[in-house]
């Protein structure tokens, strides 16, 4: 599990004062990001020294109750499939009394750079994405 | 059904040089504001004039091959279904030889902004999203 | 010159259900990338076939009046000086009574990608700039 | 002034891997919404509670060296300059060893939102921008 917590700005409001559907999934991998950056691999190595990238195949999202420019969430982030070929990651946004505001998906698929084929999942992204779970 | 073509920049680019999986959802929301205000119902009005707004409740995403900056996409709206709270728009993102690039789905709830509770599909909303059916 | 037409949409609005002020410069360089691809330099091609990149030096913009989700708003481009190591281009937000809503410019570097210095502007980059002027 | 660190994620980057061109105003609009609001004028009271905007009538960036993606930022805010109905706000963003990447400029404007017209800056916002100066 991974916890951060963010503050909705107006970059990334809709026209009604809350955040727009779609930068759930933006503010989302910014968390996913940022473990990964802590625990050793992040987008800047995995783009410029690994032979894989690490494509999304489907990403999802249920939203609950809106979040309003200005409020503070906390994004929970847990990995909640490892398979061979592809992992699954949960974020819950949650409001400050502990309710659930929306909650995202995303499934990624490690895809070899040169060949473009799906590859099983690397040992050290195995290791990143279960530490301290 | 409703169908526009769009061109990938470089703002929606994610550092791969394809369309970041997070922008998908925000092009198909484009086109369904395109379809929408040329059908009478453009989202200007909906704000501004009708004591409703349409919400979000979900939304999903299939990824099958990547999107390259400066690619020609043609994006497919079908409604495809219509409940007595709810509907919901299906988005196929088709690259030049036809094949699917993506599946995007959105689920809408209209919401009366008075009382902020669901309210069944108005008559107009109907109307716009069926024409031509 | 070239000239074309965007409806403001929900992605690019802030909280006060106005085109959000950072977003002028991704709409402008929409327009620049539309008529550089129409002008037989589009940025997949510049991406992927050429040696050089066009990173920006400066961008500015000015704002006069708000534009509002829903609304029709003319982008008018215009290549302002062609100097030997940079270009500036200016583009003009008009609203439907032909009035100014905004303006914006960019100054443009072309940059050799395997040194990382400026060049003189390549022969093509001329011709797809002042096609038509 | 005000300090804080960013590190550039996938979101706002462009095909080049670095920060995209436009996503600077939309960073640096962070820190200052960020700024303010631990300073007590959040966004969400501005928009919610007072009876002004704070549109923003001019905005400007020199961009220096790019910011790859994974890159860590620090994004230092100053108040350039109050005047009786405006205020400028300089953003520098430097890298680890302390070169400037950018620079970005934006002037703010008091509106009433009633009227739609320019008003002396309010004392509280006053207060705000200069706490610690």
């Amino acid at each position: 599990m991974y916890e951060t917590t963010r503050m909705i700005t107006l970059r990334d409001a809709d026209a009604a004062g809350v955040l727009f559907f779609a930068r759930y999934l933006a503010l989302a991998h910014d968390v996913y990001e940022e473990m990964m950056a802590e625990r050793g691999l992040g987008l800047g190595k995995v783009l410029r020294e690994l032979p894989y990238g690490l494509p999304i195949a489907h990403a999802e999202c249920d939203y609950c109750m809106p979040l309003w420019v200005g409020d503070t969430v906390t994004i929970r982030l847990r990995v909640e499939e490892l398979k061979r070929r592809s992992f699954t990651v949960v974020f819950e946004f949650l409001v400050e009394d502990g309710r659930t505001a929306a909650t995202c998906r995303t499934v990624h698929v490690p895809v070899d750079r040169a060949t473009g084929k799906p590859i099983p999942l690397p040992e050290e992204l195995i290791a990143a994405l279960t530490r301290g779970a």
